[in-house]
């Protein structure tokens, strides 16, 4: 069954499965002393400028974890936004496994401010605080929300004027780009963002995140942190040739422009609906700036929706849903969706 | 350049890759909700029993970390061999990340036994002393040697008569299996072993291995420990299909014994050698059980040979080289590497 | 300089520091095979009933998180107020040394109650999830603020209902007790509390608190959690002596009923100035329920103020403070306060 | 009962308990910012020179984990001694707490050497492998022997030169200068030590130690490290206040020199009485240094002992006995042990 829960339910775009395939070519040296580690470092510097370094990993949280504490020292502490993906949907990780504390701050539509991070920022020197050292955000983020580039220079100035660093949680940094037409660069190391976690899998490839350190000052420690973290592959080939199949051409841009586009269109399908009638009782809860769309829907609705259509729920005590695309929705899958929608919110 | 440095530098055996493609099949539910790995647990169960649960994760550091955290209380300690990956080669995870406390005993042959077991089998119920309550065993051990069957079982009861659990690390155990011509089931099941890390990667995957409880009752917590300890791969189905593939039918023994008679015939060539003085001053370190060949070379020989071949020191101080065969070792790549060895020897 | 910093300003009731002179007897059995650590068994059961157990240990901190240590498996999370001092005030303490994550809630009073609670108690079996297994409240609260037995009995069942113990953090239960009037166990046990993390510390102790497991079933591996978690005293007879000191007699109700009676002759002292107009433009931001005085005042007051007396900023963009009174707190030294906050606020 | 367990099992020493009630003098800031904490670093100057900087803690363990991890990065490991206390008897708090990976080397007398260091000080920059950054040892031992200044210049030459640091676990550093006969900072600092554990409780306080930083380029974050690792005493000023008594006059050196006294007119008895014929079957297992007397009996002998005195067994399989003597052991307790020894091995 088909439908719009994550982007993750979809499987490798062939392009990237084409790209495993030829990486197996015979005997590589294992841990990242192999030709495609090597190469994708060359990728990465043209996307994001000389001197950056990239450590793939396996997945998000690895990412995100190990860039963190590549960050910090042992006292240190992230301010997030409350629905950050690190507070909420990890399992505990950063706390248990990274050993950081994180200051989280409500937020309206999952971004974070200068204002919102300074109710956080505070007490350095204070032995009984964990430290704020790190400012953490997502883009483009968990709510389908998107920071400008100057937002985040903003933020990367606010960070750096109080001597703590900028790190962004990318798993979905190829839709940002796709939706704000900027190079990775513009909003991320040109902006001031410290250390990146790039995501790959959300944007087609079977698995495959990197921690890019953008700043060289800003890290320390990450080939122990990646070991120990449990997220050094022994054939990493296989992950540098995905990232290297979707950051070498413009893949990762095709796949991101599309799954945004899937989105503009769903949205629009529905707001069209409810324009003329055809659907109804539906709100919208977040602006639709990337790949998804979170709706409210009447009563009863989402379950039925469900019967041939996956996705989840987001907040089940308002009523409000998530629906992802990705770089595999079908224009067609949309309009299926649109149109049972619109059946179900008439009867 | 090949060579025998590790069966990791080997890339991914053609038949695990078809299986990767094949499972590419448009959408599927994220972190396990899918239908290969579903498949899985039925694969498993044919190798090893009714009402086994197999836990897919990426590499065989998550496994053994995993596996052992939910074999164990906070307070609890593992005894292993000195020489045992989890102590020699994770970077330091199972004390950091897991929590768990490392009572190591030297071995001769990477062997536990029940007197050995018994050197830090004691102090339970003393607040000073970490718990001993899991015994951790490698089979193939990194020495390349292997335990019987009955060996296993007399580790087993050893730990339970004790109140321990019996956890194997089995990134080699298909080797194992070849080398002991026994169903896998016969030595860890059947000889009560209670938690299982298998692994694939060796054996021909591109990547994957998975904690298998033999017990239901030795293991707690497994989904929130793998999640925290970031190996819950959200296309899971890609890691699930790879262990599918080489579980199904006999591709993991085909590979194992490929690589176990590769190893074979590299140690019989070198002996061969000696015999008739083709190579001189070679000695054996350890008796040639699966895949893993353990030499003495005379002083300078492992440096020019490794100008034609990959491989690693393993005792530099004593000249002590390893020599791995994977399953896409060619007999070729033996004669070759016994004919260089010869010549450096000689001259 | 005297003041109202904090109760642990203060040093040592008389009474404590003779038991601490009296227990030094001779040889006693270390850690905690000594005969005051056994009486300070029967003293807690005089208090708390029969069967409860009584772990020493150095700190608040200490005692909070091994008490919510060996509640929790590693998966479990913990659900509090964002006020809580696990939470603000104790250097990251429960994530990094305890490993678990904190579902933290906004409060207006530091107190929790069931629907606060909802917000974050839900998602069990969520493997993404932290579970939330423990809700964890504080009485008397940070803000100085009291919950009844009532309310908490209300939390013990709905936490319980839904799988969930709770956790009490009595650094200052003592002062609850005294606010109350009622016996210890009325509000804890009684009120189904599981475990407890008692203070001495505050209330007259030179050092020394005790998780204190109310029911046995809550509980797990406390005695290596202390050891590994360095709260495990050697000579632990003079920490238990000082509770034994506190607890035997009426000695904690005592301090507990000065340091509350200071804290309302200050409240009402103010709040008198305030309707006769010697003090002018002081505000109180929560209730005086127990030692603690919460107030707002007038810009430049709080630095001119501290000239003569020790206290905290609580709120410094508010301009509101936090007065602590404590068992040594003398009815001049609220006096000689109240007088100098008139001078300076009618200046 | 009397005996030789531990040097734990005394209580306070008399100038101790009256530093302490001294010190209970009204208000002082807590968290270490009181006068006595102040006047401590005046006074650890005086031993130890100028630019110390002593960090009091609660206990042994806690000032072991606190210190290592000052002087790591995650990613670090130590080397020590197996027998080390950090290694057998601190329930893994290393690992646990400190997230820290110990290279164990077995030795005969609980000393490490620089060729033992060499067993474990290898690869550094190999990800696989934890760090090694850090050398520590006990000075005096476990086993009751002793480094002579030149040893652990050796050492700690011998770390430098390899780009780790050398820690000493300090419990019983009195002991080791009174033996030695040599001011504690000729033996530390002057011979290389960067950071030291410094023992008060087996020196006659009721509790307290102290992390004293020798080398201020060797350590980070400790403030942050004490508060999180719950060794941060709100009423500090009692800690210090003990540690001063101690160190401030010669309090410190009498008491060691009493107890090293002591041991060894225990071990010259039993030697004289093996020569004489009044004691039969009893050898001596390590040299008596310090304060400890290992020894081996007949068979039997220990329980029938035990009977009259407490003390522990060391390694019972080979009826390995360690006495312990403190501050407080009085001839009399040795002449009656002796001659109950005596009386036990003639029948």
């Amino acid at each position: 069954m088909r439908g719009f829960a994550s982007d993750n339910y979809s499987g490798i775009h062939p392009e990237v499965l084409s790209a495993i395939a030829a990486a197996n070519d015979g005997h590589q040296g294992a841990y990242g002393a192999d030709a495609y580690t090597a190469r994708l470092q060359e990728v990465f510097a043209t996307h994001f400028g000389d001197g950056v370094v990239a450590f793939p990993v396996f997945n998000g949280t690895g990412a995100n974890v190990t860039a963190l504490q590549s960050m910090l020292p042992r006292w240190g502490a992230v301010i997030s936004a409350s629905t950050a993906h690190i507070n909420v949907d990890e399992g505990g990780a950063p706390e248990r496994i990274g050993g950081i504390k994180l200051l989280t701050v409500p937020t309206e539509d999952g971004k974070l401010t200068p204002e919102l991070v300074d109710r956080e920022a505070w007490g350095w020197g204070d032995q009984h605080r964990a430290q704020p050292l790190v400012v953490s955000i997502t883009q483009s983020t968990e709510l389908g929300t998107l920071y400008t580039a100057e937002e985040i220079r903003a933020l990367a100035d606010h960070a750096h004027e109080r001597g703590m660093r900028l790190h962004v949680d990318g798993a979905r940094l190829a839709n940002a780009a796709a939706a704000l037409d900027l190079p990775l660069r513009a909003f991320t190391r040109d902006a001031g963002v410290d250390v990146l976690s790039f995501g790959g899998t959300k944007n087609g490839a079977m698995l495959g995140e990197a921690v890019v350190v953008l700043d060289p000052a800003a890290a320390d420690g990450l080939v122990y942190a990646r070991k120990f973290n449990m997220q050094l592959a022994s054939k990493m080939r296989f992950v540098s040739a995905q990232l290297i199949a979707l950051l070498e051409g413009d893949l990762w841009l095709r796949n991101a422009r599309h799954s945004n586009a899937m989105a503009a269109r769903l949205r629009s399908a529905i707001e069209q609906g409810l324009a003329d009638g055809s659907i109804r009782g539906v709100g919208f809860t977040q602006p639709t700036q990337a790949n998804g769309v979170f709706a409210t829907l009447p009563d009863g609705v989402a379950d039925r929706l469900r019967e041939s259509f996956r996705f989840y729920d987001w907040d089940a005590s308002r009523n409000e849903v998530r629906w992802m695309c990705s770089f595999d929705t079908q224009e067609s899958d949309v309009d299926a969706f649109v149109a049972e929608l619109g059946r179900l919110t008439r009867g």
